[in-house]
């Protein structure tokens, strides 16, 4: 029996040294360190390489690092065993800090001010109150949930969209490719939190954008990507930003990451672009969340959170 | 009996139209017109002239359009007549609309953010989740209130200081000049929404500044002020920008209002700038409330939400 951290590309470091402390003699090997392959029970992964789970003879369960697992799904050489998905109370706060940040400078108009600002103009528009501005939340998992409660609370009409219905206090839901153009047409502030699968790969196109509403928000409406940068086609937010399609956008998240140099995102003054840290796996909650499942796990007791490979989330 | 519309400098004529259908056959005038002074009884009034209450005998109180009564309580000729202040759902939810994304945007760090997007700079950093963070609210009513209890919501700490002892579930509060300094030194992120009067004036100076609290918001503390220009030291202000004492600002009010173009905080990346639009007096809210307040008090009822001028507000 043993644990398996597969971080390529991270420090695995610090992490195997906490989940040492944390399972407290139970066997942690780092990959690239001498691992008896044939004796790992779980493997703790993010963005596996090809050969990760080669010889994994006595493989359990994976665990995975991000909330999203896109990464492991297409794997070509995926086990056969239950995948569980890594929910934490910091990353979804850290998310929702991130998607009412981005949400409530939209509405306040940040792109119209800091250009007036740049001019040395003063010209006073009201914006609406928020009680009169509709948020759309696509991808209602815990952080959907939690972001679209939030956004409810500060007065905001929050619609949601998922591939199921789901039922959330004080939230208009929308499921499924038929309800989509219905619920960007009832959308001023569009929230991408999806996970990245077949089905929504690119949907943040111009179409998408087309169809959200306009009227209602000075500027025009808005779009805020915290999910995958493969959700959106960047060639068509470039155009958006530029046509007045869109009336501004926050992206966390991009085709490349890093976001190349000569990207044309960087140089609109109505894109409001961060590095991929609208939220972030801590690791201390990590290791206690996978070290408890672990152990419970070994006890008999069943795994939870776990991954759905056919919805592909 | 008649009701005077007194709005120096503003356009008087849809407010005098929505009071008459309002009032319904109750006798309004508007300031410049033939007024028959010693019939009124009510006066609406936004930053009053100087011989605004002259000859009004039977004047029986004063409404104003504002939350804010500064330029109310400092007229040299202000009758001893009850001031009923505007207390307005929509004004509040705009108040705390600004409030909300001013903070939420400070937190996550978007000066350092715009910065490094000038640059095509990818530099990961995560900004702390809203609950390492403290948000500290200078005056607790109506507006300081609700600006606070959508911080908590969110899951930010949140501290307050006023005048007297305020209680509200979930922020620490703090009274008086005596707790000033430890208020300040809880505080992170500091909001302004005081009234203005001789002790408020120019709190927002250099020495309060250098009063936040350091080392948990990444880039240093930031102010926020959505009440009067007068409350800050603009020079202060501009140093404490420029020299690292301060991370960011968002200013909505200014000691010179439009504010002037030779002013070196239109230029400061790090100062938000807004032409005095956190909230705004809602014309439609504004008539109904003092329609309903006018019949009632002629009915014999008691006014409500009255200001105190030895207080000041």
């Amino acid at each position: 029996m043993a644990l398996l951290v597969h971080l390529p590309g991270l420090d695995q470091s610090p992490w195997v040294e906490r989940f040492r402390r944390a399972l407290d003699g139970y066997p942690v090997y780092a990959e690239g360190d001498a691992v008896p392959r044939s004796e790992i029970r779980y493997v703790f992964a993010w963005k596996p390489a090809p050969d990760a789970f080669e010889g994994l003879d006595s493989l359990r369960a994976i665990f995975s690092l991000g909330a999203g697992v896109d990464a492991l799904l297409t794997h070509p050489n995926l086990p056969d065993v239950p995948i569980v998905r890594f929910v934490d109370a910091d990353m979804t706060q850290s998310m929702s800090d991130y998607v009412i940040a981005q949400v409530t400078m939209h509405h306040r108009l940040i792109s119209r001010y800091q250009a007036h600002q740049r001019a040395k103009v003063w010209t006073q528009l009201y914006p609406p109150p928020a009680t009169a501005i509709a948020v759309g939340v696509m991808g209602l998992g815990v952080l959907g949930e939690d972001a679209a409660r939030k956004l409810g609370m500060l007065g905001f009409t929050v619609n949601g969209w998922s591939r199921s219905r789901k039922s959330i206090d004080g939230v208009e839901t929308f499921a499924g490719a038929e309800a989509f153009a219905d619920f960007l047409a009832a959308t001023d502030i569009l929230v991408n939190l999806l996970p990245l699968t077949e089905e929504t790969q690119g949907i943040l196109n111009m179409a998408t954008f087309k169809g959200l509403r306009r009227g209602k928000l000075p500027g025009g409406p808005v779009v805020v990507n915290a999910a995958r940068g493969r959700h959106q086609i960047e060639a068509d937010l470039v155009e958006a930003l530029k046509d007045g399609t869109l009336g501004a956008a926050s992206v966390d998240v991009f085709e490349v990451e890093p976001l190349p140099k000569q990207s044309p995102l960087w140089a609109l003054d109505n894109c409001y672009i961060t590095p991929h840290i609208a939220a972030v796996s801590n690791e201390a909650n990590g290791v206690r969340y996978f070290s408890d499942m672990l152990r419970a796990h070994e006890r008999g007791a069943p795994l939870t959170n776990l991954v759905d490979r056919e919805r592909g989330y």
